[in-house]
């Protein structure tokens, strides 16, 4: 049996799964703040598990945890996880003299990748889209996660698509995180509300001017995330997930809406036929638990493959 | 022994490798019009290269070609090579017909691709940026080549990036390939000559404010392939190559130019080392040649790498 883990800045979930990856037991718990308080949380997660699903840590095969920060996946180490208090922290290190397993550590978008191709079945080339405060992606191949050269892959957040849209946290303008990330978009929303993008898509329906252009910003942004990656890495489905993607199809058809509309401008993009290939997340999946858990199981000549891109 | 032809518009190069991919042999010859011209081009090729390097058809393992088009890789069938007046054609069939050798086919800017990284000696992900009249990317990782689902993998040219940019052959606004394409600056040029970008570089030089406009967006478009390249398949090098990079460190010169002062305003793409990151392709090394040599003889195992990867 396998483990792995989703170390949220909020929440922690955490399942158990089977041979066929089939999830066994799943918990969820509060995350703590800093790095202690993190690492006791992964083993008070994993004790849960155990006895949520009637186990003992001897049947453990393995266990990965996926983490938002620069992840070292070689050596399991966390730097820069600022939603979580930690600076830097040898995550596997200590999990591993804690429960005495073997431990595997990722990036959390990376592992939702992982896990959302495993949960589609996905036998061809797949993208994770990360829609919540930032942007970011995930690509999985039929030779596992692709990590390139020095772990930058994915960061498609920051990329410009209009020299006159908005200032990005990063310093560019009209970067697609800056038109369609959540933080960025509620900052400039600038009103009170737990869920400020369903705000902004009902405030849009009911005919609010500044939630419309916001709204169009959102879909122009998410669309433009979806051509970077089918143009590039080629991948055959974007599975979009995060926070914003709880909007579910009031979000797709608005991005399908905006891809269809491109198409219909260019023969090109038509032909590559992008609408098609974008997957909305189904909800409930705990796809970076789910992917941490694979990748934590992964062989040691498949983990060459995950480490070498 | 490998041989590896690289078909172009005008001209063949042909190369002939040795063990240790060492060019033995090479030659160029004019490129046929048509199906059947360009199959015996392909064939007369392979003689002069046996004759100029004294080898018999025996001594030859296998075959690559690379050529302009899409490429279906695992039948060796072409299509759209427009350049070429071939609208269908089985080339890899018909070359076996007619020598008998083990042929594969590949598109030519990933047979590029995969000849560049091999020249650099790189080991790391690799990325090349083909300059040309158009604008497409390969990336080669160490496991092969990349060429995602549907074989669109690289087709970067065709991302907008400055919705009030120029429109594009393809019908969108502000693609990379309409800043910076050979045939889209050539055109709004609008000068004869038989060198169209290298004049306007000498123009801008002269300080003539149009030829100024154009070199900046040449400068844009391709930084922006290389942001492109780099966050989303975190690539370790971008290698410059195709007929714009042989106006060398003035390309380079403008293009890392743009890049820090990108990087000077976003902390993030500072920490990228992305000016670091573009190299050119060294004068005279017969890239697309040397990368179907590789890319015929790859084995069975990597094929499939190659194929799905």
């Amino acid at each position: 049996m396998r483990l792995g883990l989703d170390v949220g800045g909020t929440k922690t979930d955490a399942v158990a799964v089977g041979e066929a990856d089939e999830i066994l037991a799943r918990v969820r718990t509060a995350t703590g703040w800093g790095p202690d308080a993190v690492v006791d949380t992964v083993v008070q997660a994993v004790h849960s598990l155990l006895s949520e699903g009637r186990f003992t840590l001897e049947k453990v095969a393995s266990i990965g945890i996926g983490i938002p920060g620069q992840v070292d996946a070689a050596t399991g180490r966390v730097t820069h996880a600022v939603n979580l208090g930690v600076a830097e922290l040898d995550l596997a290190g200590a999990v591993r003299r804690a429960l005495g397993a073997e431990v595997r550590v990722e990036n959390d978008v990376k592992a939702a990748a992982v896990g959302a191709a495993r949960a589609l079945g996905a036998v061809e080339t797949t993208a994770f889209l990360n829609l919540g405060t930032g942007i970011a992606a995930g690509v999985v191949t039929d030779r596992g996660l692709w990590r390139g050269a020095r772990g930058a892959a994915g960061e498609i957040g920051h990329l410009s698509v209009d020299p006159a849209g908005p200032t990005c946290r990063c310093g560019q303008s009209g970067c697609i995180e800056a038109l369609a990330g959540g933080g960025a978009v509620a900052q400039r929303w600038g009103r009170p509300g737990a869920l400020p993008i369903r705000d902004i898509f009902d405030a849009a329906d009911a005919g609010n001017s500044d939630a419309r252009e916001l709204r169009v910003g959102i879909a122009r942004g998410v669309a433009a995330a979806v051509r970077v990656l089918v143009l590039t890495a080629d991948v055959e489905t974007v599975v979009l997930g995060g926070g914003i993607s709880a909007l579910g199809e009031r979000l797709r058809g608005d991005v399908v809406a905006e891809l269809e509309r491109s198409a219909a401008a260019s023969a090109f993009l038509s032909s590559l036929d992008l609408a098609a290939r974008v997957q909305l997340l189904a909800p409930g999946v705990p796809a970076a638990a789910l992917g941490a858990a694979i990748i934590g199981a992964a062989p040691m000549e498949e983990r060459e493959v995950l480490t070498h891109g």
